[in-house]
């Protein structure tokens, strides 16, 4: 099968070509200006490229709901020149399905199809950057609800070592306003990527993570969370999260180990999407990963998007 | 269709036969005390019915994968004569499939087939009593996830006013700590029931309420949240909770009115089972509600387990 994806970000679009196994055969990229701008140069490329079926993860909001009219348009959003644009019809040219997620929903589909969820039916994806923002797959199904999840303005109880007012314009110290990567800067006067490892602003940054990722197990029953985004560059938070959750959770569910969840890796694996290898000493170390598809889990995730739409409908 | 339901509590098991259309045709109850007392009278007046199909909603902790050898098993359960037995060979000499679900995924069902989410693919229906769980319904499927989702112990933000501990024995003062049941009781050191309609205790009960809300809606993207149970018996909580929700989202997420979730009501209602007519004037109005079928949601839930059944297969 011969694929198009389409990472559509808020500064760049990364787009290229791939197969059924996750493989990337080609990648480009463009800058995020306006539709006229930077649409073209993705279409000719398509055009030149027979592809099958297209996937594009978006940022959004984006209408997700295939029943609705507007399918594939981009909403309210603060990026004017982007309201109002619709995927499908941008494409309609290629003569081709085009399937339409948003950005974090289609890395979890990416990561449970070819990454560190591979063969998992239940799996959430959460990025840590500017903003905090996730995607959810349970039973196979990616969720959609109203419009999208959206995970990080979350309630999460103030760290008693914390006296930031907290940084979201809405609600102040909701879980984006207390841990996203703006967040962190502000409170400590420092880029996180100029802190230290063993520097405070980790601990309080692990139990923000922490709440988060317990709520999320305890809404969905969920068989892996996996954490993605500048700020889990910093790579010793994933075991400080994973020791606040066993404490949060005090025994009261018992994790997923790999032996329970894996039931059978059936995605095709490949080279270039390697998901990182698990040897898990405790259960809490298979249930919360960083992203098996690293950079690539947006463009993979968008050619996971149109691989499936050419095996089952985006219903 | 002949269908059988079985709603089976930690007291008492309401079991009778009804139709597809949630009609409840006849309706017995049980002692829960062992499964040598308890489910004889249940399989003769199942033997007895011709049944197209059994559905049952039941205590967990329970095995609700229909792919697992032990569907339909209640697991690791205080209730020690119930821990291993398993509802479908109870049933197997009636014949007929036997579709087990947790009591409040059951609900969810119900209600969202024939109640206060009628025709809505996305919903969650959380019980405050004793204790507090929920069961969600997410594009239409039950989530099940690892074992099933839980909701209640969701960690929230201590109330400002709040000195109680909290009477949850694994946490403490996660939500079901806080704002069961039992805990408004050990709180105020008087029943729920006894406190009156302006008590302070329903301020803070509904903060805690509210947050558990905002959390399902960014997680899930939820269209409805219906809220159950013995503590909703205090009417003046719905308005209370609505209110904090509101204040909570801040204007972030737009709550869904009836106009953008009622699709389409195709599920057929009934005498019995009329859902409670909102003509609401705020949204969330809409999206906080009681459960449209009452006391009969555990049984009507388990009818409609059972008419699914023959519609589609339990995954």
């Amino acid at each position: 099968m011969r694929l198009g994806g389409v990472e559509a970000g808020g500064t760049k679009m990364v787009f290229g070509i791939g197969d059924e196994t996750g493989t990337v055969l080609e990648m480009k990229s463009v800058a995020t200006t306006s539709p006229e701008e930077t649409i073209p140069p993705i279409l000719d490329y398509f055009l030149s490229q027979q592809v099958e079926a297209i996937g594009v993860g978006s940022f959004g909001p984006i209408q997700v709901d295939p029943d609705r009219p507007n399918y594939g348009a981009i909403l309210n959003t603060p990026k004017t020149p982007w309201k109002g644009f619709e995927w499908p019809r941008a494409f309609a040219q290629v003569g081709c399905p085009v399937v339409i997620e948003t950005d974090v929903n289609a890395a979890v589909l990416g990561e449970a199809m070819y990454g560190a969820a591979a063969g998992l039916s239940d799996c959430v994806y959460v990025t840590i950057g500017t903003g905090i923002g996730g995607g959810v797959l349970a039973g196979g199904n990616l969720v959609h609800g109203l419009l999208h999840p959206e995970i990080g303005h979350m309630l999460v109880r103030r760290n008693p070592q914390d006296s930031f007012a907290g940084g979201c314009p809405y609600h102040r110290d909701c879980l984006e306003g207390l841990a996203s990567g703006p967040a962190v800067e502000l409170r400590w006067g420092s880029k996180g990527s100029a802190l230290e490892a063993d520097h405070p602003a980790w601990d309080m940054e692990a139990d923000y993570l922490a709440q988060m990722v317990v709520n999320l197990t305890l809404v969905l029953s969920t068989k892996r969370v996996i954490l993605g985004g500048g700020v889990m560059h910093q790579a010793q938070l994933y075991d400080k999260v994973r020791d606040r959750v066993r404490e949060y959770l005090a025994g009261y569910i018992e994790l997923p180990s790999s032996a329970n969840t894996n039931s059978s890796v059936n995605a095709s694996l490949n080279g270039n999407a390697l998901p990182k290898q698990h040897s898990p000493e405790k259960p809490s170390d298979a249930f919360i990963v960083p992203p098996g598809l690293g950079d690539l889990s947006g463009l993979v995730g968008a050619l996971a998007l149109a691989a499936r739409s050419r095996i089952k409908p985006p219903h």
